[in-house]
């Protein structure tokens, strides 16, 4: 309900009030040329994870730039998406109850929307609410790559699955939800491409069983920012979800290229920008960025234009870095900018993208789908 | 953004859309009148701390029961509490920047606004907005109790600060704030007394040593929902800032009474209304209130209608719970309410309370200083 942005277009960077939720324009559009360079001359298709960014504004560029659409987690997300002009939706995930999925029918006149089963129970759910909305709804049948989250195990019960969804009259039955969401964050590249590899052989096994039954299986889908060109050499999976790849943050920074150094695949985009409020001691600074501004599940942010500084504690409100003597910047008043340890919960606090290109605001963006949580 | 309320009044609990953030409202109303009849008959006031519920219909009802006032760490959640009504609010934080400082200052003529310090080159700025904005504005000193997060050290800095501030002509210097947050969850209640004792002791002596100098020193002002029996009995403090005694949490949950066992000082009455949304092998559920819906910043939610299960792992929009074989509920479709691990970052990710009583919703109140981090 803070729907006041923290900035006015054409603002300085240091005029932005804080803590505020910035993008480094340049950096971030670099990001989403570079996916589909990665994947051009391969025939697996883009649909980017919109739970990342929660903008519609972020989701038309990267259709913009080939994308065939994006996927979502909530039923109101994918509202945000629909609303906001995105043709083509997938919820890779289990929507249960009655309103969720009358709300899920009602975006499908306007868009194409698919959604995720890994349950009879869900596809009865699912057909009963279709048909109730005069609708057809194509289904994903997902599959527990290794996980241990949602998904069905891998060949005979995801087959009775894609079985009991093409038997019905509003449903369609479309293909494999399989995303390996820990394999992400290995952090070495063989780890992944084994991880990986293990992944489609499961997955293309499934398929394999499906299409042996006589129903045709086309879409295998699932990929992230961390491993996603496995995947696409991997001759299985036809579409990439990857989501982070657009802002990065310290975590997936942590990640390893095949040649054992950090990640350079993308670079940070996404920033916290906050200022220093309190110098109490020669050896702490304190901003006004804690566990309201950043999400800490993935650990803490780094100091990106202070690195000799380390963020070491979060209270609700505050930060508290500790100073190295060398330091010659963080007084009280100064601006500094923070990379979150994990971009999509941090996101999920803020209202308003602040897009900043050579030190002024070029762009303010509205997270629509901020909270949507249900 | 997502302003749309999960619920409407009226409903039944099993109608309320999930994740939701629902109040009980009896142990809500039970927590409500514990603390002033805890407090009664001694001379501190109550000054419930706003970060807490963000919210001005719950920031009146403590009124109501007695507080002179809230506290509030952020502009914004002082702008929320006196558009809310709140005629009183001591901003427990440095302020710093002058768009700040001037939207401080604007409530000045509206509502008591008190400000904390920490820093010369605060005092300056504040008596240079109040005295553009015409206002006069009392001002806390900040001393550092031990939390080594804000506040200058006792005895003398605070002294000299407290000058600096009774100096300038916009400005009072109103007392001390010697919030000890730390304190606050180190489990054992003889640990607790004595962490508040050194803190009485060194606010007491930095009073002292303010009023032997002529200078008025009226207020000081701290303590917790874990210390605020010792701040009480301290003969030092003269108001309290609770303000988790509303809600409890897991974490505050984990803190012993006098007599070593659980705390039961106040209950558990905000829960995350959660759906089991997958069921994919016997031994784990999975629900629909993950990073997103929760803080885990203090550790996992308590799965409050199933204690056989254990929320064990998150992920962005998933929470995995371990079902032991004796657990006879947890069927897809089933909702369970989750006490969160820390209240105030998961009040935070919501726009809407669902109040309930008797199984029904009976209110909905709007959490207007969701997103309020500048």
């Amino acid at each position: 309900m803070t729907t006041r942005p923290p900035a006015e277009i054409g603002m300085s960077l240091d005029e932005v009030d804080t803590p505020a939720l910035i993008i480094d324009l340049d950096a971030f559009e670099r990001n989403l040329a570079r996916l589909p360079e990665r994947i051009a001359g391969s025939k697996v298709r883009l649909r980017p994870h919109a739970k990342t960014h929660k903008c519609p504004v972020i989701a038309l560029q990267q259709i913009a730039r080939g994308a065939v659409g994006v996927c979502v987690q909530k039923v109101g997300e994918a509202e945000a998406m629909v609303h906001g002009g995105v043709p083509d939706v997938l919820v890779t995930n289990e929507i249960v109850g009655r309103p969720k999925l009358r709300r899920l029918m009602a975006l499908a006149p306007i868009a194409r929307v698919g959604v995720c089963t890994d349950d009879k129970s869900q596809i009865d759910a699912l057909e009963a609410a279709a048909g109730e909305a005069g609708v057809t709804m194509p289904v994903y049948v997902e599959v527990n790559m290794g996980g241990n989250r949602c998904g069905v195990e891998p060949g005979e019960p995801a087959l009775n699955l894609a079985r009991h969804a093409a038997d019905q009259p509003h449903l369609s039955f479309a293909g494999l939800q399989a995303y390996h969401g820990s394999a992400q964050h290995l952090r070495g590249w063989e780890e992944r491409r084994a991880a990986i590899a293990q992944a489609a052989d499961k997955a293309g096994h499934t398929r394999e069983l499906i299409e042996k039954n006589g129903l045709p299986c086309p879409v295998v889908t699932g990929a992230g920012t961390g491993s996603f060109e496995f995947e696409t050499a991997s001759g299985v999976y036809t579409e990439l979800q990857c989501g982070s790849y657009i802002f990065m943050d310290a975590d997936y920074g942590r990640n390893l290229d095949r040649d054992g150094a950090l990640t350079k695949a993308f670079e940070p985009s996404l920033f916290v920008w906050a200022t220093v409020m309190s110098r109490p001691a020669q050896e702490r600074a304190i901003v006004d960025a804690g566990l309201k501004a950043l999400a800490f599940d993935s650990g803490p942010p780094l100091v990106w234009d202070e690195p000799a500084a380390i963020y070491e504690r979060a209270s609700d409100e505050h930060g508290r870095l500790a100073v190295s003597t060398a330091t010659n910047r963080l007084h009280i008043g100064d601006k500094i900018r923070l990379v979150p340890g994990h971009c999509d919960p941090t996101v999920n606090l803020y209202d308003w993208y602040v897009g900043i290109r050579r030190n002024r605001v070029e762009a303010l963006w509205p997270i629509t789908a901020r909270g949507a949580v249900y």
